[in-house]
């Protein structure tokens, strides 16, 4: 224990409820213990650490000011909410952050009745504080009351079109309801132009005439240094666009900019918020992300996730990688295809370095494209480039590209324009947990007219798949792959040009095809080593295509074989529902065929490793042993039987 | 002959390259024919009126002072693109808007070389244009060559979010483009608050020094009647919270706002602004909907859609209407479902009289929301207000519930909260063509663990699930229904809950089942009748639900059955896939069973009557019949065989 912090104070609160016996001098003094806790605690888990740092005293402040859960504090995203469930009971839980049956690393109703509203996707609490101010009013059956609904939103979030919408609908409504911009000095673009007065005219000509004594004096109260960095946030915001008349013409109250880490300024403005606003507040707070620990505020990325680490130096234990990752291996790869092929662009919404389009922005900067939180736009400005000749790689991950999912359908696929989609964290992701499993983009994307579907088997696949995915001007193509390292499997220089729905032929076996598409296909392999200890050897075959399918291998490996077995990293409705349409289709379940297709199953999984997580999903090689030899009616007398 | 309108000038015209050799006065005069020619089209052939009447100016304009097709005029949702498509080639197909085998009701990129991107969803306009900017700049492959990008969109499409994610990445990007903000006076919300002087000020302040004294020339060229209606559009504006400030803190110079229906402001700014202009430029033009056609400019919808009509008289020719549409029997139950129930409530993105909401609205005013065109935000507003209490039915169509997907599956369907979706439009949908087409909605909300997914066969049976919906309150739930009327079953005068996951039998056969999902019920019985003639008795279910799958009703069939046919209005992927799930997970293929999946094609379907695009997808009654006889193997002597 001698590792940890002296926490006297925090040591006395077992619920928010606790802080209003605090005085404000007792609460900033929590606020530095609450920093420390969340240092340490992150130090031993990994996680998110840099947003929560930079949160801690609005946190503190939020909770004391307010009446939790009554009052509803909805986080976006909700990376930054460690300190906010450090104060509302979870600290005790806060060693299993992000692990198998542990807390999550974001905000979940089902964990918390503090919790009122999950995220882990940007850019949706000011329309969940919104609905939930409607709901109060309305009478809704709310099973832990009513209360004001506060939104806190960073400045890259706020790009994200759907805020823009709840804002405007915001504003229509005109319901008391406050939105914190936690403006975190991160924002997503370069910070563009000079210097402008534009938010401090704003600010001088507040609207709230109670309230600008108030806001006047916040601005005043900022120490020297501090005034640099909010001039540096409102510089940032000139780059967004996003200063206080467009929140006023909004119908917001703008109150602002106030130094987030000075709980002299947050605790008497958020208590004559509480007690005088009338209609919907913008409160613009700034704030620094990875405050107070200077390996995380002085990192490029701002401490924004770590795995475990050493409080004293800041070093994190990192496991030997033996494998490149398959977003190194996109990068790379993508960069090669571009030195020969002037056409080849990259466009990503808001995540260039989990995408490894940093890489390719270095090689490349007239030709990579960061469009912001804004997956949308960030696709149908792909469809354009591809009308305009060029071939945009539009890099996305699984679970974002949803976001953009009518572009894809009503400005890609419609129009049969040449994007080529790399889709990064397909399948389950691990620690991220089920709001970031990349579970249904072969379902959405391999049901579209005109589509090309591939997934990887291992990291030279990849390989040919970014080749192939360059060289196809017909339409739009997709592959995807998943998080984390690559099998270890030997590197072609580059890639090769893969035919167009065509799999390959892994092993020839008897009695049982096994179609994999996908990286299941080493789990598949692991299995049939069991397997042929058992004397069964299972024909195996990478499908390659989700779309088009391989319809000669298909129905060959039908008509030669007593089981087929379809496995996939997605949901039901995509590869193997394909596979069972043409088998429906061309009459071979009319003679029988014991045919099964292994999906992710029909649960949200929670975080775990992803090896672990594909236990649960019952994918990894003894499932598909077992399910092998469940098909083939073998009777098997150990523990599976 | 003699109902067309003297088109002198018109008739000189085979593409817009002709428009350079026309004076400014020939050009007006052009505008004021093209004007006639379109009331005369749109009355033979009825289609979107009001919108195009107020942008035949600027379409004159554009085409005369820029060099389309290497210049790209992009139309947000491009329903007011009918003036462009008669100047640009296609004036002699213009009888076939919208029909069968003819031109489309949007603007097309298959149909002609000044299409250059497509549309139909709204606010994509700007990504489009953007796109092609860069693509230009980088050297894209660009068949018909590069020049200057024109995004036109409404004001109503800038409130979608993708469209503020574009101007935030525009402006960013400092290219020069031009996107024409055309404020027809139709916001979606109510204008709200007293006069603004905002706009004025900043037009007062325009920063384009080069282009003040023109643009400052253009709004006292405003004649007296108009000055109201640039009011009117200031206060729209604010209501809307777009006023120049937000353009210029975006990047953009801001220029207006000038009469669009003046081709004496009108050509001059274009021409200077194409001249002059070095970055992205916002052009403010204020428009009427419906201008010049006195029906269409004081109807309450400004003629915004339009079946044939006479031109004197205004008078629609509609036919009798037998049963009410399924928009209306949605709307009456949900209005009495709501007279017991205060937590019921209703939202929809700018699709109030589409979704039947503006029934609800009138009657539950404070009950009802409309969010503007801003699925994103509707849905995550939506999953609020369920965690707040309430029970709120989202009411979208289909193909635009995609824009919402990420947060029906972030928002809702992992939290588990009871957002009832009321999915309008599903299935395949007529004139509106592929753009509209309801395919996905099965297969996108199916798969998603804890949603309820049901289709209504009839508008009895809708009554059924609007109950079911409003009475499940343990997760999310989703009902679809199609465009159009209902079958003319006798209606009851409440819906009756259904159990989850039961369906129902509706006619006991032999030797083949057909289960179906949704309104193709119809047309199953009128398959079953011509297949009883030939001595063919099928079972035929009404499966309701395609999550929870009827397990026992499925197995049964398939039990019972030599064959088992699904039939839904939806692409692979949705209920045919999840039975086939089923019985494969089950064995049943095991033992054979001729089974069969009636799906949409893998094709976009073009507009059509709702029944042809039926016979395109090969899903009428003869095909079903076509179907059954094929799949019992039973030779067919007549022309289907």
């Amino acid at each position: 224990m001698s590792d940890r912090p002296e926490t006297p104070l925090l040591d006395r609160v077992s619920s928010p409820a606790d802080l209003k016996h605090f005085s404000d001098a007792e609460l900033t003094r929590l606020a530095h213990e609450l920093r420390a806790e969340t240092v340490a605690t992150v130090s031993k888990t990994g996680g998110h650490l840099g947003a929560g740092l930079g949160v801690v005293e609005l946190t503190v402040a939020l909770h004391a000011v307010f009446d939790t859960p009554q009052d509803k504090i909805i986080w976006d995203v909700s990376h930054q909410c460690y300190p906010h469930k450090i104060l509302t009971g979870r600290r005790d839980r806060m060693g299993t952050i992000r692990q198998q049956n542990g807390i999550s690393g974001f905000t979940k109703r089902s964990e918390s009745p503090y919790d009122p509203f999950g995220a882990a996707h940007s850019s949706t609490s000011i329309s969940a504080a919104l609905g939930f101010k409607v709901a109060a009013d309305l009478g809704g059956n709310s099973p832990v009351g009513h209360g004001d609904a506060i939104a806190v939103i960073g400045d890259g979030a706020m790009t994200g079109g759907m805020a823009f919408e709840a804002m405007n609908n915001a504003g229509h409504l005109k319901k008391r309801m406050f939105v914190v911009l936690n403006d975190n000095e991160m924002s997503i673009g370069q910070p563009t132009g000079a210097l402008s007065s534009y938010l401090t005219r704003l600010y001088a000509e507040a609207p709230m005439q109670d309230l600008k004594a108030a806001a006047k004096g916040a601005v005043s109260l900022l120490p020297e240094p501090f005034r640099e960095g909010a001039k540096r946030a409102k510089e940032m915001l000139k780059g967004m666009a996003l200063g206080g008349t467009l929140f006023e013409e909004l119908g917001f109250s703008y109150v602002g900019p106030i130094d987030g880490h000075d709980m002299d300024q947050l605790l008497p403005i958020l208590r004559t918020l509480r007690e005088r606003a009338t209609g919907p507040v913008l409160l613009h707070v700034v704030t620094k992300k990875g405050k107070g620990y200077a390996h995380a505020e002085y990192a490029p990325d701002k401490g924004h996730a770590r795995g475990k680490f050493d409080v004293v130096s800041g070093k994190q234990h990192k496991a030997p990688s033996n494998a490149p990752s398959y977003t190194k291996v996109f990068a790379d790869q993508l960069i090669k295809q571009a030195a020969d092929d002037p056409q080849i662009c990259a466009v990503t919404a808001a995540m260039p370095d989990g995408t490894g389009l940093d890489l390719f922005a270095e090689r490349y900067p007239s030709r990579c494209f960061d469009v912001g939180i804004a997956e949308q736009h960030g696709v149908t400005f792909c469809a354009a480039l591809a009308a305009g000749g060029m071939k945009p790689f539009c890099a996305m991950y699984s679970t974002f590209l949803q976001r953009g999912y009518d572009q894809v359908v009503h400005d890609v696929a419609i129009q049969r324009l040449p994007v080529r989609f790399a889709i990064d964290r397909a399948g389950l992701v691990g620690a991220d947990g089920a709001t970031h499993a990349g579970s249904y983009d072969i379902a959405y994307m391999a049901n579209l007219p005109g589509m090309v579907v591939m997934a990887a088997a291992d990291e030279a696949e990849l390989c040919h798949m970014i080749a192939t995915a360059a060289a196809h001007d017909a339409g739009p193509i997709a592959f995807r792959y998943p998080r984390g390292e690559g099998q270890g499997v030997d590197m072609p220089e580059r890639g090769e040009v893969l035919e167009i729905g065509k799999g390959r032929m892994i092993q020839e076996g008897a009695r049982v095809a096994i179609l994999s598409f996908g990286t299941r296909l080493g789990e598949v392999m692991k299995a049939s080593e069991a397997l042929q200890a058992r004397g069964i050897k299972p024909t195996v075959a990478d499908a390659r295509f989700a779309k088009p399918l391989d319809r000669d291998l298909i129905l060959s490996l039908a008509r030669e074989h007593e089981a087929l077995i379809t496995i996939e990293e997605g949901a039901v409705g995509g590869f193997g529902s394909h596979v069972g349409q043409l088998l429906a289709e061309e009459g071979v379940f009319d003679r029988g065929l014991k045919y099964r297709s292994m999906v992710l199953p029909d649960v949200f999984i929670d975080q775990a490793s992803p090896s672990a997580m594909y236990d649960v999903a019952a994918m990894n090689a003894e499932h598909i042993e077992a399910k092998v030899l469940n098909v083939l009616g073998v009777e098997v007398l150990d523990k599976r039987a």
